[in-house]
């Protein structure tokens, strides 16, 4: 199962960049697979956000490298009795909280084995019951990298007896002619990412977007197929319509946070 | 000394995340050392708060791996006379400004060797007065990465003549059956981390945590064991007395900042 | 041309380091050359502010390490006609938008080669039109570092057709007796970092700064030359001068931002 070249672990969580919580889980990770590439995939999930991590996870998966196991963690029910999981695709290994966060894999991907991780030879001998991110998933995540095997983990579990939650979604009307969406989250930009699936549309045709009540904005490729400062809506890199204003803010020019209603509509 | 899998370089400062500033360091580690992993456990010590920086140090140390130069850089005196020093323990060799920064790995750790860094051969040939990080403390890291001994950097110096500050204390009154404490840190989830050690405590019997003069907190195990959006009390996963709000912030909630007093007691 | 040491890939945009997007692109890069080092140089470039990209880049290239690949994003244009270019110095490769982002470096290096990238091959199957950086960018770069030539990235260009822009400068008035410039930034600690360079000084003199209508700020060598919360300038770890408060934020005490005038003058 060895080849020549370094795995990567992948970090997701909602543990900020600030404190020393991703600095103490990649110390535990290099303590045991000194050789490993590690990428922080982002740590500034909405604190207990299950969903949209679970979304980010999701639209992240398609760029991670072959092999690569990724640490997710947005844990409110850490310490409790929630189970952690461990689980395989034909690409790669998650090991999350069973609360949702792998929801995205589990529809989208052909999951191959899921065990409940129990073996505590592979954890940290001593464990907080509030930071399993350090204290299991990172050394489990460093057995794995040297070649622990997940079986060894702990018991399989049926992947469909996992906890999934509901993800954002559009929702077609009018025949598919218009479609009821949310904003998912604002990015560093400014930028409001939708629940609107851009696949789903057809489009030859033109399409237009409304933010709650707000005007009419026109979907096309790119910002500079607007004017400075103008509101433009395009199919963003994670496949799903996003509102932008040209070199500015569209979450300050619309006032608009997460779970606000998006509609799409064919230009009439 | 060597041996066949890379070491690791951490970086701890007050340097911020969003500069040039460490990433100017990696690069000069990686010219020198290109083969090293490099970690940031932090970068976000509240500027030149050396009692903070020292805290998450010593806290830190356990989870770093063996042989793992740790560069800790809080440095109001930078180009002033202090001096830099290099300190070896068992398992690692940490570089620092001689101004507190390693108190709780001098109070806590067997000191093999210290030095006072002196060879300007290790460090760049340009320095500026204000960024020894980067012109001072990276190259000589790298260079003990890739062989340099410590005693090669500057002549020994008895660990008992290097600068140690007062650290944050649990006070013990009414013989044990309670302590007093402050808040030293508040994290990215609103956590109130407190000075209170809980390896101090006899965790048969059952504690409250006081918040300046608000209402008892009862300390329990972890987040679930209260309601949603009650406060409780915990040992956090640095071995301190932690509180917080479930699915909440205790430092909104509370409206508390560091250095403000706590108290833990026996429950009557 | 390979050696035995990994190359660095080192990443400076104006993403930010909240969302998904830098760890995408390394999971890109890592995903085609899994044993590079990756930096992140700063990723806080204000918001397509393409001079001050242009400024870090500059004063930052001295520290990266030989053979490094560096991914440049601030990029207003991207998805329009604007070309993306590699440009081969002595040193190091650099990758753009052709927007003036690589202004310091062609001013400043050597050019060796200079390509407009248009070999799809090198790039992502499926590119979405606002984020070349994952796209195109950097599976370009881990393509060079794995061995690909710039010239197979596309057809050679000229450099004196790429675009650059004015940068922040400093005037010379009254026969070298004084300065003009302008604050280019402001950094974590609250420093004001100026486009006056101190290289063009005669430092034998004793001079004085003044930002805006302020009182004249002496410059020395370090914080520690003045009083706990006191004003100084100094030659910064850039070569600019810069103004700040020993422990404190010349940014809040000053009430400063980007763009306000500064002036250095011989001590009268």
């Amino acid at each position: 199962m060895h080849t020549e070249y370094p795995r990567t672990i992948v970090l997701m969580t909602d543990f900020g960049v600030h404190d020393t919580y991703v600095g103490q889980m990649k110390g535990v990770i290099l303590s045991l697979a000194p050789s490993v590439q590690i990428i922080d995939l982002t740590h500034s999930i909405s604190p207990q956000n299950i969903v949209q991590g679970a979304f980010f996870l999701g639209k992240s998966v398609p760029f991670l490298p072959e092999r690569a196991i990724i640490i997710s963690v947005v844990d409110p029910g850490v310490g409790s009795t929630r189970q952690a999981i461990a689980v395989e695709t034909d690409r790669h290994t998650f090991l999350a909280p069973d609360n949702g966060l792998l929801t995205a894999i589990f529809q989208t991907r052909k999951i191959r084995r899921c065990v409940s991780i129990t073996e505590q030879q592979y954890m940290l001998p001593l464990r907080s019951s509030t930071f399993h991110g350090r204290d299991v998933f990172s050394p489990v995540a460093a057995h794995l990298a040297t070649g622990v095997s997940l079986q060894e983990l702990g018991k399989a579990i049926d992947p469909g007896d996992c906890i999934t939650i509901p993800m954002p979604q559009s929702n077609s009307c009018d025949q598919g002619e218009s479609w009821d969406g949310c904003v998912i989250y604002t990015d560093h930009f400014g930028n409001l990412v939708t629940s609107l699936d851009s696949t789903l549309f057809d489009t030859e045709k033109h399409w237009m977007v409304r933010v709650g009540n707000g005007n009419q904005i026109p979907v096309v490729t790119t910002y500079s197929d607007v004017q400075d400062q103008e509101l433009l809506a395009y199919t963003g890199s994670s496949g799903m319509i996003e509102v932008a204003v040209r070199n500015g803010s569209a979450r300050e020019r619309l006032g608009v946070k997460e779970g606000y209603p998006v509609k799409i509509s064919i230009q009439s």
